[in-house]
């Protein structure tokens, strides 16, 4: 009898360990089984699709199910894990189905914390998460004049960005000070917000409170706020996220300091033939040197592969990440951390090196602003964090750092990196190292 | 008395040196003697000027003369050196005057070795160096039909570019089989070369010698090929360059394998008190481990300020190059040694990694194609080379993978690079992570 590995989730993680897995080795009996209508699409398009960018939510869909089902995989869409038995090595479903396994792997991703809130079930709140509820979001957007969007993580930056392209009002309401103030520093948001203020005609109200919502026929009319009533026909809420862990937890799993389920570097949890991946897992981040989670959902993938990979016999070591970031569009803002913000609140040393570049020749018309920050440790000089605001070469820059802060990169090595100098498309001086030989002048003084 | 800095040489290392000698230490007594009219000035943006993607010459100065003396350099132009005593420490002009030195700083850059051909010397046959004389070109653009360019080294491929968007018909002429063949390969060249024949309109004649020339009342009317005539207004001569050494030998200064001025780390001549910096000079190449020179004119700034600095009592070392480049605009192609040609020509073992890849999300309008190259050493399993042909984004993977070669990066570290994944501004997939994963598969199999 061949082995069975019964996937549970049908996100990147779930749709990567199921396909890697049986790619593998053929004879397996792989089953995935997801709650949702559809596996491998792409959800960071959606708020393209609602900005109309992306013409139509068709494009983030990977493949048919029909692909996966020809690679044999077998698939069960729409149906929810309810128990798991971990003595008997069998998952049981709200169907009343019973599928038996060798190895589990646990692709249970992650779920909003629905905030509680007054009123927070009135028709017109919202959450972006599955995409079918995206498409019937979509065709209500036509009809929507004002929105709220609470919270600036990176999904509300995506939302508020979007929105107004399709004639509507867009509220921020946000607790922080500054964009995705978690993760960024406040003088590197600055110039994408002055564009959302300006260009993109957000109205921006940051340090305010959500506090309710109030409707009426049971639909929304007004988002509360601790700086008084907004008027909306829909809020979209970018509420707390936690990884989804209760069935693992319901087998003994162990999960750590963030709420995700500890792995180690073969994906394998605590519990004998069981795996986890993606955004219900947590993962040692390579400079802090402490479990990070909820990091962005391409990771998830490439992590479901290599659950798929070794639960199939295989033996591939996942890495330390260092999560190079990066938003946005005509002005975009990334970098890799740490921030000014994060070094402050966890108490590391460090010194700022910033420098305002160009990304081709001065007397170039292609050429755009490049802010760089970098920050270094006094003590072993190293680059341990950097930001970018600019408009193209913000993504690749900040892989580059991504890469060069694993690599132990110092800041005497960044100053005297050669770059690519051509009018139209490289400065003389490039912004990175500018910004590191002002690092240097106060690091010598 | 003060001591004398004599720099000779108004180019980028010439101004350089000059500038940043008289910053350190105002109490010296600098002089800069150059041959031209101006110094500072970017020649780089000429061809972008004959195609009007920059408006006017203006831009191409850095600073007027007067930016220099208000700094209290002495400037000399239009004054040629004729000899140098170093027995006496003086420098002597055309003009008859006598300049005494301390420290002389050699950044006679390099000069153009005008073929031997048939004709060579009729009216419309051009060289791209001095300014103004691109001006005086660029004022007989108007009239110019059809144009040859003789050789597709780099300045050959951005006026080829350039020329037609002026409404010329233009011919490159080439002895080679593809475009800046002496460092790159075929693979990569060719949508650079599908784009200026199908988009540009430009006529590529590879594997065809220039024998010499035509004309009529002393002005051009063909250039003769080994491919037949070719009917031209105007022809630009990208000839091969050499470092300009003519004075340097004259004092004894050792010249290298490169024909360039051999120096040291701090940029000093075997010729006691005496530097050299910018195209004149050889420098270290980091991969190869041989000199190098005619690396491209942006290494011409720091290296003479490095000289400018030691010269005026500094302690600054240079670092052995790996000269990231890259050229386009729309279509861009760019990189880092080795190329696959250059690696079979010096019998370097290499397999290839290679992989083509988008910048954007597969479902974003922004998307673009981007292929990588990689060359990888099967020994070290280190990366030797990388060539990238795509649109935006070239120049900024060029400079990160000079930098990752010079940190040693094998090929299992890039395969594991981490990547910005934002719909508008980067795949799923980072091409060079995709590349390096290509790589492994030829090492593994």
């Amino acid at each position: 009898m061949s082995k069975k590995i019964v996937v549970i989730g049908g996100g990147g993680a779930g749709t990567g360990a199921a396909t890697i897995a049986i790619q593998r080795d053929r004879s397996l009996d792989v089953t995935l089984i997801t709650e949702f209508e559809d596996i491998a699409y792409s959800p960071c398009g959606i708020p393209y699709v609602f900005g109309r960018q992306i013409e139509k939510f068709d494009g983030l869909f990977l493949q048919p199910l029909q692909f996966y089902r020809d690679m044999g995989i077998k698939l069960c869409t729409e149906t929810l894990v309810e128990r798991i038995d971990i003595n008997k090595r069998s998952v049981y479903s709200n169907k009343g189905q019973e599928f038996p396994f060798d190895v589990l792997i646990l692709c249970t991703g992650w779920e909003y914390e629905v905030p509680d809130l007054p009123n927070v079930d009135l028709d017109g709140i919202v959450y972006i998460k599955n995409i079918r509820q995206a498409m019937e979001i979509d065709k209500r957007l036509d009809q929507v004049k004002k929105a709220v969007v609470w919270n600036s993580k990176p999904l509300g930056v995506e939302l508020i960005a979007e929105l107004p392209h399709r004639g509507i009002e867009t509220h921020l309401v946000d607790p922080s000070p500054w964009l995705m103030a978690d993760f960024t520093d406040a003088d590197m948001m600055e110039p994408l917000q002055q564009y959302l203020i300006n260009d993109v005609g957000v109205k921006l109200h940051f340090g305010t409170d959500l506090l309710g919502f109030k409707g009426q026929n049971g639909k929304l009319t007004h988002a509360q706020t601790s700086a008084g009533d907004i008027e909306a026909d829909m809020a979209f809420l970018v509420a707390p996220m936690k990884p989804a862990t209760k069935l693992a937890k319901s087998i003994g799993i162990k999960t750590g300091s963030t709420g995700g389920i500890i792995v180690d570097n073969h994906m394998r949890t605590n519990v004998p033939n069981v795996y986890a991946a993606g955004a219900c897992i947590e993962v040692l981040h390579g400079l802090l040197n402490i479990p990070v989670n909820l990091i962005p959902g391409s990771y998830a993938y490439p992590q479901g592969r290599l659950a798929g990979l070794n639960a199939a016999g295989g033996d591939e070591a996942y890495r330390p990440v260092y999560v190079p970031w990066g938003i946005g569009a005509k002005v975009q803002v990334g970098g890799v951390l740490v921030s000014e913000t994060m070094a402050k609140a966890m108490g590391m040393p460090y010194i700022v090196g910033k420098a305002t570049g160009i990304t081709a020749a001065r007397y170039h018309p292609a050429h755009e602003m490049m802010i760089v920050k970098l920050l270094v440790d006094p003590n072993t000089r190293r680059v341990i964090g950097a930001q970018f605001t600019g408009g193209e070469g913000v993504k690749e820059r900040a892989d580059f750092l991504a890469f060069a802060i694993r690599k132990g990169t110092t800041v005497e090595e960044l100053a005297t990196m050669e770059n690519v100098y051509s009018p139209p498309i490289g400065a003389l001086g490039e912004p990175i190292a500018n910004a590191a030989k002002n690092a240097l002048a106060v690091l010598g003084g």
